[in-house]
């Protein structure tokens, strides 16, 4: 069981209604999610905010594995790892790229690299577990 | 060289201005800070926001850090592992006590314990660095 | 259900046989393991070797959830935190102590802190979850 | 300043005596380890060992950083956050792939892709950061 690029941003609109998080690319495995930045976003000295970076990143794991097991809402995030590399860009978006790493039964793994839109070079690096529901198991 | 707690919070408060995290306590090699939930925080479902559970135990941490270091603008999370163990409340403040484990010339190490104010059970655990730039210490 | 430290013991021993790990104390969510330190555990320049610290850490942590759960061998660690905080003595054992942070059905997380004998500053800290199979679950 | 594999090889072979692990390909920002599993590197049940498996991430990583900012012996592990993902093979060898995801003058940082030689699905993943002396950098 699967969820389409459409569901996947329709569930995400209702689940993260303050997110301004949007989909752009949900393939097997993969999820790609942007955030514009503007001044709601930024800290003094004009860095992203840290809680924007974990957003983008919670959400493409999320949207990812959503992609592989399908609309699962009971899914929570059990563990985030976040390296952060080098400082974003204050003009640019952010820009979420989620590879899977493994999707088992009761966890599903992935990691996330965060670009400032336009420059190839990550600023953080976030590896991830979400704990799916025994319960949403059985009755699939 | 340390930081007062008037000198913490006065220094939180301009560096993150639009945080609602307070500073409760700074003692050396901890500090308690307290975030007020209320619509903005929650999500659907009632739970507490991941971005905001992070926010406060980065400034949890940062401020033990500058107890003991002073205030140093430039010291940046260099990486933050969150595990989430339960479901915070919706009707209680979110209390993070930080504990500094290592503050060396160029990482200082600490973990963070969340909880639902007036419950004992730790709802995320944080472990967490910064960086302090060598800049810095040079010049102290 | 839980585990005696008798029976912990006799399981960590037949689990991991090589191991130079001794239980020293097992109480409600917490274990003390200790690993003695001579040439083979040491790396040129008299570091403890990293895969040593390691084992401490993780048997620390399964011992405190046998205590919780019971004897189950098909528990397997999910992830581990480690940030090495201090080089420790090459002429002291290893003392690991863990606390527990959650036991829940599926997953359960804790943290420890590793010693070297005598010293009162922690060397290493560990957080870490171990999945626990669904199928020990239904069966008790 | 960089190594290259045979200096980075004769390295290990010094700094890790007791350690099985082949430098199979050092490329910029990129470092290829394999370990041969045998009795030794085995637990009952056939799974292979949680500190062979760190140490095969922990020595791709020293490497790599090794091949970008040459030869540092007083480089050390910061911190490794180990994600398990699937039971290793106990019939082959097990290969580490490293890719940097930033080198900075104080701290670097990488991912290592675990692998059971002959099958694409990761087994581990770690991420991880050395911490580099400052006084290594001032004499370069």
């Amino acid at each position: 069981m699967t969820a389409t690029k459409a569901e996947a941003a329709a569930f995400m609109a209702a689940e993260f209604p303050q997110s301004k998080c949007v989909l752009e690319d949900l393939t097997p495995g993969t999820a790609t999610v942007s955030h514009a930045i503007g001044h709601d976003e930024l800290r003094p000295g004009g860095t992203v905010s840290g809680p924007v970076l974990m957003t983008v990143a919670d959400v493409a794991l999320y949207v990812a594995i959503l992609g592989e097991i399908g609309i699962v809402p009971l899914a929570v995030t059990s563990s985030l790892t976040i390296n952060f590399l080098r400082k974003p860009s204050a003009q640019a978006a952010i820009i979420g790229r989620c590879q899977l790493l493994k999707v088992g039964r009761t966890l599903a793994t992935g990691e996330v690299l965060l670009y400032s839109e336009g420059n190839s070079e990550p600023v953080v690096h976030v590896v991830g577990t979400y704990a799916i529901p025994p319960a949403t198991l059985t009755t699939q």
